[in-house]
């Protein structure tokens, strides 16, 4: 089977309709990628790029991509409610199928090495790519944003991985990283209260002291007029759904209440579906090269 | 997402090598075709071959492979402990993805009309592309095999639906149809009490007046010292694997077993498994198109 990866560049322009064209272009210039999908958001003035295929090409796609972005993206003139520290702001690299987190971290310091030199940007490996415990997470690198990276990019801390110790002066900097694919998953609950949906939120993410991975919390869904716990798996293996689900039935049985239904926004790696669909009917394991449709993918 | 189909002939030649591999090269040579597996059974004397592609490459590489086995198969010499009635037995197309039982059964009749006229082979229409009832399951069309031919065609019962009223000589004739993917799959009870397992298997099988489309047995597997419950599943789609599994934890429960784990031999459709991962963490749907990997399928 191909040794898949997904890329899925970040960009601070998310109005400007033609500069955001033009950084698609470079992607589906480049033969051996898949773009996916892409969508822009003018309040966060920021557009999200998906594309897949190996290794070499998803490099020199999002390679491509983050020239042009220098090209035409001004972040001295960018306003916009996401954060953002560069022109392209983050770059990662998430495995697909059999491809390996490692596969992703190699693909992932060699994009950012030919950035850093070849483009004169500053480049932060960030995720399971960076080497430094600091950098692990994407928010404290950026902590100041653009603005502020004049002087902290001087500070010995702050030095990128790649590329000069000064901040482009349009561009900004970048971080490149690999990580797992995240999962936006909802569980419903046949109630109307919401602290029910937030009790369980709470003590089940990470940063409640709950499950590691998980992000929650609960919301009251006027349509439905139901409660939902709103999620983020940031890893699939490590917290499997059928885990997560079997857990907020277990917790919403405190007040007696059930499951009612459950919601998955955008897509989920296959590997996730099989694997909680192996905890239920018992299979020790099932693999993606027992699914038909994948055999016509194999080499 | 492209229509695929998967194809299934079954040639009566399990012993010469040299014969399967010029069958098999025909479907090799089609573009477009993606050649999946192929097994020969000596004591069967018997060949399976399976590839998948869109309806026009596929009905191509069905024709050239029977072409060939037309001109090297000869039935007058075939023995062997499977039944048979020609030199390609039989041609079943299998809908995946989102490809419509419609779609295989118009590609069945189209590849049946054009064997019977251009190779002058009778052919009958089985499974859900038969016409006529009593065409509906292969064992019944193959009854007296390819030595009784010469008199059952004769017969206004046995008329083919097209090709010749006369068996071919050496060739005899060929069932071709559609039907939905046959999932095997077994199930392992914590006892070594066979008659648990074969209680379940008659009350559960179609045969035993259970759930339809079910075939099912019971057997004890001395390496594991656990019985099992060995099924065929011939509509996925009629009944779930997670409604199998379920009614067979409901009837091991009547003598305080459990099922120990299960076991899939082969392949199975990713639709099988979307449907009854939905079911258990409560989705009201998950679709292939919600599947990373499935995207780098789109057209």
């Amino acid at each position: 089977m191909a040794k898949l990866m997904e890329c899925v560049p970040n960009i601070s322009e998310g109005r400007n309709a033609e500069i955001v064209e033009a950084c698609v272009n470079e992607v589906r210039n480049i033969s051996g990628v898949k773009l996916v999908d892409y969508s822009s958001d003018p309040d966060h003035n920021r557009s999200v790029i998906t594309f897949v295929g190996t290794s070499e090409p998803v490099k020199e796609a999002a390679f491509a991509l983050t020239k042009k972005a220098q090209e035409l993206i001004d972040l001295t003139k960018h306003s916009g409610t996401h954060k953002r520290m560069g022109a392209v702001d983050v770059i990662p690299f998430i495995p697909l199928g059999e491809t390996t987190m490692d596969e992703c971290k190699k693909a992932s310091e060699e994009l950012a090495e030919r950035i850093g030199n070849e483009l004169d940007i500053p480049v932060y490996l960030y995720a399971n790519s960076s080497k430094r415990k600091h950098c692990k997470k994407l928010p404290t690198i950026r902590k100041g944003e653009f603005e502020k990276f004049e002087e902290k990019i001087k500070l010995d801390k702050w030095k990128p991985d790649f590329g000069p110790c000064k901040k482009h002066c349009t561009f900004g900097c970048v971080a490149i990283g690999a990580r797992e694919f995240l999962v936006a998953f909802n569980v419903y609950l046949n109630t109307s209260d919401v602290k029910v949906a937030d009790t369980i939120a709470k003590s089940l993410r990470e940063s409640g002291g709950g499950h590691m991975h998980l992000q929650a919390m609960g919301m009251y869904i006027d349509e439905k007029a139901m409660v939902q716990v709103s999620m983020n798996i940031l890893n699939f293996k490590k917290l499997p759904l059928y885990r997560l689900v079997e857990m907020i039935r277990t917790e919403a049985r405190r007040w007696g209440y059930e499951i009612r239904e459950t919601e998955l926004i955008g897509l989920i790696p296959l590997q996730a579906v099989l694997n909680s669909l192996a905890y239920y009917i018992q299979l020790p394991s099932l693999s993606t090269s027992q699914i038909v449709e994948m055999k016509i993918q194999e080499d």
